[in-house]
C-alpha cells in the first residue's frame, strides 16, 4: 500500500529529528510555516504532527506550538555516515585525519597533535582586539583588505622582519588562510604538474599531500636529527634531478625539532641560487625559541626574491584564527592572483583584531611567556621520557618548538604502538605519517605543549609500558 | 671605496621608509634595539642615524627618539614591484584580476565587480555578534572548530534546508572558509587530473580557472541566457565524453542571471543518475530571489547524495567572513580530508558569530529588505540601460542576484568597451572573462546592487555613449 502524504512529511521530519537538525527540545516548524513549505493542507501536517507525538518523537505544548521530545530516537548512525563509508576512497594518510580527530576527543591526551596547547594563549587580549576591529570596520572593508591583504597587517609583520634585520617590504607580504594555504599557493607559484621538488625526510606530513595533490615529483633529501637537511645530498640531488623548487623548515623542523646551523644555510643557498631553485620555507615555528637569540631564517639571505617565506601566527599567538602569509619575493603577484581564484581572500576581521593586537604591543611579552613555557614543559616531559623509556630508546632536545622526535629502535612498529596507544587513550604521531616510505617507521613524533600533570605523566607511563612490551616482544 | 658600516645600515634604513615598513611620522627602532639586531657598535648606528638625519629622512626628537621625516621619500615604484614585473608568467585572465583591484580604486564605479554593494549588509548586527561571541569563545574551540566546522552553524544551515523543504544533515555540511574554497574542494573530491567536467557557457570564471588549475578537460554546454544549461546539449556531451562531474548554477547564474526551469532540472538530474556523474552545484545567489517563490535546488533531488551544494553568507549577509559551506553528499569525509590539507578549517571567530547571528534570528527580516533593494537596484539601472542604450542592445531581466547581461552586437569588441570605459572610471565585466573562447567577446556583465544615484548614472551615460561610439565605428 501506498504510504499517504502524511506519512510522508511524518517520515522526512523524523528523519530530521534523527540526523539533529532538530535537537530534542527544539519547536519544530509551525503548522502553518510547515503548510506554506511543503504545499499540503492544514490536515495533513496536522495528521503528520499528531502521528510524531503519538509516537513520542514530539510533544505538544498548548498556545505555543510542538517540540522535539526529550527523549527522540537517536539512531546509533545517522544515514549520512553510512554513504560516507561506501565513497571512501581517501587519498590522504588515515592516520592523520584519526589523529587530527583524536585531538577534538576529551579523553584523549594528545601527544600526537601538531596543535600547541590552546591554552597558552592571550584569548581575553584577542577577543578585546577583535570586539575594537568589528566595531571600527567599514562597510568597504570586505573590498579594501582583499588580497594582498590588510595593508596595517602587513605593515607590522615587514616591522618584525625588519627588527630582526630581514628585508621584506610590506608589498610582497600576502596574507592567508594560515600556513597551510601560504605553502599550498607556493607550491602552486612555482612549479607545474610533473616537475620535481626536493623535501626534507622526514617531513612535514603536509608536504607530502601537497605534493601528491598538484602530481609533483619529490626527491626525499635526508634530513638529519640534529642539522636537518643535508647539503651534500642536495647537491647531489640537484645535479642529477631538474628541480624546481625546494621546500624546508630551516628552525625547529617538524617533526625533527632542528635547526640549520649557519655553514649549512649558506651551502643550500649558494645550491639553490647556481641551480636556479625557488625555496618554500616554511617558518611556522621561527617564533618559538628557546634561548635568546632567534635563528634567522633562509630568507634573510641575498636570494631572498627566489625565497618564499610561509609563516603564521597559529603556533605563537592565534590558533583559531586561521591567518597566515607568505613574503612571496618574486612571487608576491602570482601568489595574489592564485589566492583570489582559491580561497579569494583570508577573513577580514580576523585580520583587522591582528593589526589592532600587533599595533596595541604585548606581542612580545607574550611571546617570551609562551617560551619560557613551552622549554619548561619540554624540559618535564622530555625528563620523564628519559627516566621511564627503555634505554634503546633515543630522545632528541630541539633548542625549540614543541616536538620530541623518539627513535625507538629498529625492531619496534610505531604503528602498532600508535594503535595500542590510542586504545588507551594517548595519541602519537607514528613516523610513518612524515614520508612516502617506511623509513621512519620506528620512530614517533611527540608534542610537548601540554601541561606536566596526572594526565601527561599517565600518558608518559603508557606509552613507556607500551613500548617496553612492544620490544621485548 | 667600499661602503662602511654605518652607510649599509643607513641605506637599509632608508630602504624600509622607501617601501613603507615605517611610515613618516613613526618612531624607528630605539639605538640600543638596533644595536643588539645589528649586532653593530652604538657609535656605528648613531653614525648612520645622524646620516640619515642630514639627509632629511628622519628627525630627532629629544628624550623620545628618531621619527621618519614627514616629507620622508617615497619612490614612485619600490623595488619589489620591478622585481614583481620581470617574473609576471599569469596564468589567470588580466582583467580579472584588473577588475577586482578596480573595486578597491574609490574613483572608478565598479559596475564590473562581482561583490555586492557592501552596505546592502547589517554591519551593526554582525559586529555585536563577533563581539558576543568571541567573548563566550574557550580556548579548545580552535580545535572544537576543526572540519566539518562549528556544529551550531551546521545545524542552523540544516535547519534552512530542512525549511525549504531539502533533504540535508548536519553531518554533511563541511564549512569553509568561502564558496571558493567549496567549489575547489569538491572539484578536487569527485575529479582527478585529466578528468572531463562539463560546464556551463558562459561560465563563472572561477571554474575555469579551477578547470585549468587541476588540469582537466572541460566540455562547455551551451547555456540559454534565460533557461540556463541546455539538458540536449549536456546529453550529448554525456554520451561522447567520459565526464565525471557537472558544473553549474542553477539559481541566478553568473553572468546569465537565469535559473533552471522544473522540467529542465528534472531531464538534467535525470541525465546525471544515468550516467553516474556527479553534480558541483554553485548556488551562491539562491536567498537573492526577487518574489516571493525561491528557485529550488538540484540538491532537493534523490541524486542528493551525488550533489555537493555550494553556498556561502557571502552574497547575502557577511562578504568580509569568507564563510560557506558545501552539503557534500556522498563526499562530506573527503572533503574534510582535503580541506585539512589545504586550509586546515575555516576561521573560529567568524563561525561563531555567524552562529551567533542565527540564532539570535533576524536573518529573514534582513533578506526581505536585501531583497527589495536588489529588485529596485535592477530596475533602474535596467531602465536607464534601455534608455540610453543604442537599440540593437540586447539585455536580460534576472528574477534575482544582481547582474544584468548585455549583448551588445556581433560589431562590437566587448574587451575595446571594457578598456575604453576603466579609462573613463568605470569598470565593466568583458564576456571574454567567461568562456575560455571569443563567443562572448561582444557581451559584458553589469553589476546592478549599487544605489542608483549620479555616480551610478553617469557610469551607464559613459557607457552607452561608448557602445555607440564603438557601433558606429
Amino acid at each position: 500500500m501506498a504510504e499517504s502524504r502524511y506519512e510522508t512529511l511524518a517520515r522526512t521530519l523524523r528523519r530530521q529529528i534523527e540526523t539533529q537538525v532538530w535537537l530534542p527540545g527544539d519547536r519544530l516548524p509551525s503548522l502553518r510555516d510547515t503548510c506554506k513549505q511543503s504545499g499540503l493542507s492544514l490536515m495533513t501536517v496536522l495528521q503528520a504532527y499528531q502521528l510524531l507525538e503519538s509516537q513520542g518523537v514530539i510533544v505538544a505544548r498548548p498556545q505555543s506550538g510542538y517540540y522535539v521530545a526529550a527523549g527522540a530516537q537517536r539512531p546509533v548512525r545517522a544515514a549520512a555516515d553510512e554513504r560516507l563509508h561506501a565513497a571512501e576512497q581517501v587519498d590522504v594518510n588515515d592516520a592523520i585525519f584519526d589523529i587530527l580527530k583524536a585531538g577534538q576527543d576529551p579523553f584523549v591526551v594528545p601527544l600526537g597533535s601538531a596543535f600547541p596547547d590552546p591554552t597558552l594563549f592571550p584569548q581575553p587580549r584577542l577577543a578585546r582586539s577583535l570586539a575594537s576591529a568589528v566595531r571600527r570596520m567599514s562597510p568597504h572593508s570586505a573590498i579594501a583588505n582583499l588580497p594582498p591583504g590588510n595593508e596595517e597587517l602587513r605593515r607590522s609583520i615587514a616591522r618584525r622582519y625588519a627588527q630582526n634585520g630581514i628585508e621584506v617590504a610590506p608589498d610582497e607580504i600576502v596574507i592567508t588562510s594560515g600556513a597551510m594555504e601560504s605553502l599550498g599557493l607556493s607550491l602552486q607559484a612555482v612549479t607545474e604538474p610533473g616537475d620535481w621538488v626536493a623535501i626534507e625526510s622526514p617531513a612535514f606530513y603536509g608536504v607530502l599531500q601537497a605534493i601528491e595533490r598538484r602530481k609533483l615529483k619529490a626527491v626525499a633529501i635526508p634530513t638529519d636529527v640534529r642539522y636537518g637537511m643535508d647539503p651534500d645530498a642536495l647537491q647531489q640531488a640537484l645535479e642529477t634531478y631538474p628541480v624546481k623548487a625546494c621546500w624546508l623548515m630551516s628552525s625547529f623542523q617538524n617533526p625533527l625539532g632542528c635547526s640549520l646551523p649557519p655553514e649549512n644555510k649558506a651551502r643550500l643557498v649558494e645550491l639553490l641560487q647556481k641551480h636556479q631553485v625557488a625555496l618554500i620555507e616554511d617558518d611556522v615555528y621561527n617564533e618559538l625559541h628557546f634561548g635568546s637569540e632567534r635563528t634567522v631564517p633562509l630568507k634573510a639571505s641575498s636570494y631572498r626574491s627566489e625565497i618564499l617565506h610561509c609563516s603564521s601566527f597559529s603556533k605563537s599567538l592565534a590558533p583559531g584564527f586561521r591567518v597566515g602569509w607568505v613574503a612571496a619575493g618574486a612571487y608576491a603577484e602570482r601568489i595574489q592572483r592564485l589566492q583570489l581564484m582559491s580561497t579569494l581572500s583570508a577573513s577580514v576581521p580576523v585580520q583587522l583584531a591582528l593589526a589592532d593586537y600587533l599595533h596595541k604591543g604585548g606581542y612580545d611579552t607574550h611571546l617570551r611567556r609562551l617560551r619560557r613555557m613551552l622549554e619548561q614543559r619540554q624540559m618535564a616531559m622530555r625528563h620523564a621520557i628519559l627516566a621511564e623509556f627503555p634505554a634503546q630508546v633515543s630522545v632528541t632536545q630541539p633548542a625549540g618548538g614543541y616536538f620530541l622526535w623518539l627513535d625507538l629502535g629498529d625492531n619496534v612498529d610505531a604503528a602498532r604502538v600508535y594503535q595500542r596507544a590510542l586504545a588507551k587513550g594517548v595519541s602519537v604521531a607514528p613516523g610513518t605519517m612524515f614520508s612516502a616510505d617506511e623509513r621512519f617507521s620506528h620512530c614517533i613524533r611527540i608534542n610537548t605543549s601540554f601541561e606536566w600533570g596526572p594526565h601527561t605523566a599517565r600518558a608518559i607511563s603508557v606509552l613507556a609500558a607500551l613500548v617496553a612490551e612492544e620490544i621485548n616482544g
